[in-house]
Parts: structure tokens; sequence; C-alpha cells
């Protein structure tokens, strides 16, 4: 058999389609979603396309989600593929409402010849970021590749757990507003300049870290008047606020000096010539609230160390839907939507 | 950091510790069991190194398991990588005494450059064998690696799932019998022969196939009598009989003569010089049956087409806890337990 090339289009996996943006969606809704979607589930399944699954059970949810770590460098500043693992996953099930962990899996599959060491090092990070997130590991996996058949060590994670009340990601209505819950870009840009080696002043660090509990308190707190959560991963804000209007069918108006960020994100970023609304974060979620309990829930986490610099940052709008807009004060004119991820390998 | 080398200690991982035997399971107990085990978990966990997690949950209990799938070829005689990721793992669930599937998760890690009629044919094959297990994947993940960073495709699954009664791997009592569903080495042989060009006659196929109903079948039929299963993966029905004996504190007489074995698994394994008792099963379970409920369970197994070759081929026995006792008809002797599958990404 040999496939029919069309004009166009391309025959093979590309590294954008790994990227979380709109090229990867494309990919799955192709492959993946067309068919599974048609089969019967009880839920939120694979056609909704949010951070997970939830299955109703009694009068709570069961929320299922799976994450494949694929990190280079697999040690940077502020983390290691082991805290990303467990705390990506974490941050997911936390997305979806989950505020009782059941347990989190582990796949390890590992080089050939790759260092103990690190493993060791590797795993000790896992532990730690599990106790920090009040979870365990109740299963795992270990496979072993040959030498330069994988590139060193790759994590799958998948996370159970239970979700009195739903979130999703499709909730916002007109008015509601937008919150961050910390500073953005700083994981994606932390692990670029890793990657290039670059000598920045100040400190660029990546924000990893399990969320569950700033959720948890924002959930309890003022869970009645969030309408929808993401985390900005893959794609980073830009990607996340795009999905999350699209599904919503409202727009976004985004104003761009309420981002909070960092002094080493900014210059790191105009250095490097990428916009911090496009990049990869790891402890951070996107929020939105019903405008009368905007500052109730921003005090709320803002009294939570994770969420600290938490901000109002948008609102949405009836007009436009599936837009972002981006106010810059001078102006507006509309935030594209990333193709992807603009370096592969990122989480 | 530089590591101290101890003589005679390898500081790198090997390929013999993703074998599934005996150098697979100190690595796992070294790193991952240690500091897991100690964690409060109400619940079957890591500590057990069983095929699954089980939590209790009403008068049920949640069993979730995982594997990544790294087969190499990822198309071969009998199935692909598709059908094995689906089948490990709803295996693996129907081994803990699954009876209803809640879903399984699926995250495609990809090669940049991978052709996309063959993830087609994967999808396709994918959603083939859910239909034929009665599951649907809720949820999934997408990585793209780069050229040279991972060879083709690995695809982790996980399931959950509930049992109402819990079945161990550990559970085996002297004198109970032990049952094979039917013929043993067909998967990793065919793999195998695949794998080196072997022109050979007669049919060698895996026998990957998601056997959840006949389990089901079993379990409802003689559920009380069934006091240990698992399925003969990595390192084969050796491999398995060990761990179960060695959990279990029983001695197992094995009857090599009533091992079922096609004529071409015989045969190629005396071409590659390898034992069937020591290669992957991807459709198969090892069953422990109390002796007077053996015939009815082997009836009751017989009468499904997936059960057609079951054999009783051991007995459990109080003394040597922990080893296997080949009886070859000419008289007995130990069967050495595999360090790790011989050849690797077998599954």
């Amino acid at each position: 058999m040999t496939a029919t090339a069309i004009p166009g289009v391309p025959t093979r996996v590309t590294l954008k389609q790994g990227g979380g943006g709109r090229a990867m969606r494309a990919l799955i809704e192709r492959l993946f979603i067309r068919e599974f979607a048609a089969m019967p589930f009880d839920g939120v399944g694979l056609a909704a396309m949010d951070d997970g699954a939830a299955i109703p059970f009694g009068d709570e949810f069961l929320v299922i989600t799976t994450d494949s770590h694929v990190i280079h460098p697999i040690f940077f500043p502020g983390g290691d593929i082991g805290r990303i693992s467990v705390s990506g996953t974490v941050n997911d099930l936390a997305m979806m409402g989950v505020t009782k962990l059941l347990g989190i899996t582990c796949g390890v599959i590992l080089e050939e010849g790759f260092p103990l060491e690190d493993l060791e090092r590797i795993q000790r990070s896992l532990v730690d970021t599990c106790i920090e997130a009040g979870t365990v590991v109740v299963t795992g996996d270990t496979k072993v590749m040959g030498k330069g058949e994988i590139d060193g060590i790759v994590i799958n994670t998948t996370g159970i757990g239970l979700a009195k009340r739903l979130v999703r990601d499709n909730g916002l209505r007109p008015g509601d507003r937008i919150i961050v819950t910390g500073t953005i870009g700083d994981h994606g840009l932390a692990v670029m300049a890793k990657r290039h080696e670059l000598q920045l002043e100040g400190d660029l660090r990546s924000d990893v870290a399990p969320i569950n509990s700033l959720i948890a308190a924002a959930l309890e707190g003022a869970g009645d008047a969030i309408t929808a959560m993401k985390d900005p991963t893959r794609g980073g804000l830009s990607s996340s606020l795009h999905e999350m209007a699209q599904k919503s069918q409202v727009g976004v108006i985004l104003q761009e000096s309420a981002v909070p960020l960092t002094d080493a994100v900014r210059s790191t970023g105009e250095i490097l010539g990428i916009d911090p609304l496009h990049v990869a974060n790891e402890g951070k979620a996107v929020i939105g609230v019903r405008a009368e309990h905007a500052d109730r829930l921003l005090d709320i986490l803002r009294s939570h160390p994770l969420g600290r610099d938490a901000a109002i940052i948008g609102t949405c709008i009836a007009e436009r839907p599936g837009s972002i807009i981006l106010d810059t004060g001078f102006g507006r004119r509309l935030l594209a939507e990333p193709e992807g991820e603009p370096l592969p390998r990122i989480c």
C-alpha cells in the first residue's frame, strides 16, 4: 500500500502537530475524535477535548486525565521531568473540579544506558511532588528501549480523582471576568533559555508546581461563581484563551498591561523574540468568573502562596465569538491563535 | 555531582531491566516501591506489584492499570501496536477481577515524520479493539518528538474499571490447580520471527486479544473458586508462575506435556533456541483454581472462543515455596526464573 500524496496535504507527522495548538487539535480531531466520539459513553469524553474525561459516579464525577512528558532537558531551572509529570496531571484534574485525588499512575520509558543516578533524582522529585500535592503513585510500568531508540526518559502519568461539581473549559459567558493565578510564560522561557544556554540576568525559573490546593481554595470559596477553568500549558495563555473562547462562543478582551509578567520573562521574551503569551506554563490556571464575584475570587487566590500574583486580565463579550482581542492600552488588535508551541518538548 | 561507581553494581539502565523479569522487579523495587509504598494509600497499591492498583469504592473496587507500549515492529502477524495497547490494558484490568470497564486513556508519542497512513491504520486498530473489548478511549494526549529522538511511535494506555470481587496474583494455595487459557508463546515468537524476517512453515501469529469476556465468563461461573490470576506477558508463563508462586508462598509442579503449544511455536522456538515458556503472551491468562472446581472452570473456558485450548497444566504444593518444578514426564527439574524477556520491545 502506498499513500497517494495530495498536493499541499502533509502525509507525515510534523513537530508542530505536537505543540498543543491549532495544528495538533486538527490532527487529533481527524484521527482520534471522529470515531471514539461516536462510541457510546455516558460522560465527558474525548469529543469534548477538555483537560480530562469525567464519568458520573453516584452524585459525584470520576475524572481521568493522561499526559506523556517528553520535556528536554530533563533538569531545568525550577524543576525536572519528575516534578512536571506529577504537576501536569494533578493540575489537569484540578481544572476539571477535582477536589479529592485518588491516585496517579506512572509509566516510565528509559533509554538503555540512562544513568541510574539521574533516575534516582527523578524518582526523588516524583515522590516529593506527590507529597506536595497530597497524592501517591498507585501503579506503574517500566519499559527500556535501545540506545538511540528514545532520547533519555519519557514519563506518562494518568491521574484519577473525584469532583463534586464538574468545571469545564467551555462555560464562559458574556460579562465574565478572566483571571490568571499568577505570572505567565515562566516555564516555557526558562526551558528555552536553558536549552540555548543563555546567560541571563535575573532569576528565570519554571513555575512548575501542583496547584490543586490553590484551586481547591478557589472552588471552596467561590465555586458557584466559576464558569470555566483551563491550565495554560502548551501554546500558553493565548492557546488556552482561544480554546475556551471558541468552545464557549464568546469573545475575550485581554488587557495586555494587566497580564502579570516577571522582568526576567519580559526581557528573555524580547531577546528570543517570543511572546510570553504563547509559551507554556506549568503552575497556573486561567479562570472564568462571574463579574460580581471576581474581586472576591481574586482575594482568595492572592491569600494562597501559589496565587500571590493573581490578576484580572480580561472580560468576556458576546461579540466576535472565539476571538481574543488584545487591548494594548493604545488600541485593540486580534491576538493570533498559535499554530502550536514555538518549541517542541516543552513539557 | 558524579556517581561513585561500586564494582559490580551497574550505574546505568540495562535493556534487561525492561524485560519484565527479575532484573526489572529489582530496579522497580529499589527505585519506585520503597518510598511510594510507605505513603498512605487505602487499597492495593504499588507495593503489591500486581497487574494494577485497586481502591475500595463503596462495596466495589476501582481498579487502575497502566502500560506503555514500545513494541517493534509496530505491525506484526496477528496484530499491531494499536491492538496490543488496548488488549494489554483491558487484560490487566480483567486479571484483577474487573467486570465493568469504565474507559481507557491513550497517550501517543510520535516521531517527527511518522507516516500519517500508519497512524491511521493504528487508530483504526485501536477503535476496532475497543469495540471488541466493549470499551472506549475517553481521554488522550499527543506529543511529537524530533527525528531520531524516538523510534516511530509509543502508546501509553491506562485503564479503569470496577471489580465486584478483587482477584489478586498472590492467592494460590497448596492443592490449587493451575490453568492456562490457551496456547503459550505465540506472541513473543511471532514478533521475533517477524523481526528476524524468518521464513517459516505454518502459521505463527500473535495471540494478542482482549480476553475480558473470557475472564468475565470464568468469574461468573467459577469466581469463588478462583484463587489467583495473572497474564503471562513479558517473561512469559515462567515469569508469571514464579511471581505468583513467590507472592503466594507455594511451589508449583508444572506438567510440561500439558502446556498447550502450537506446532509453529514449538518449531520456531527450537530454531531460535528460545523456550516458549519464557516469551510474552498477549491474549492469555494463568488462573489458580481450587482443585475440586478445576474441571468445571476448564469447561467454562473451553466453551468460549478465546479459551478453546485451555488446559490444566500444574498443581500447587506447600513445599519449595516460590519455585516452579517442571515435570518433563521423564523426571523433575527446577524451571529457571527468567532475568527478563529474551528480547526487548516485545510489547
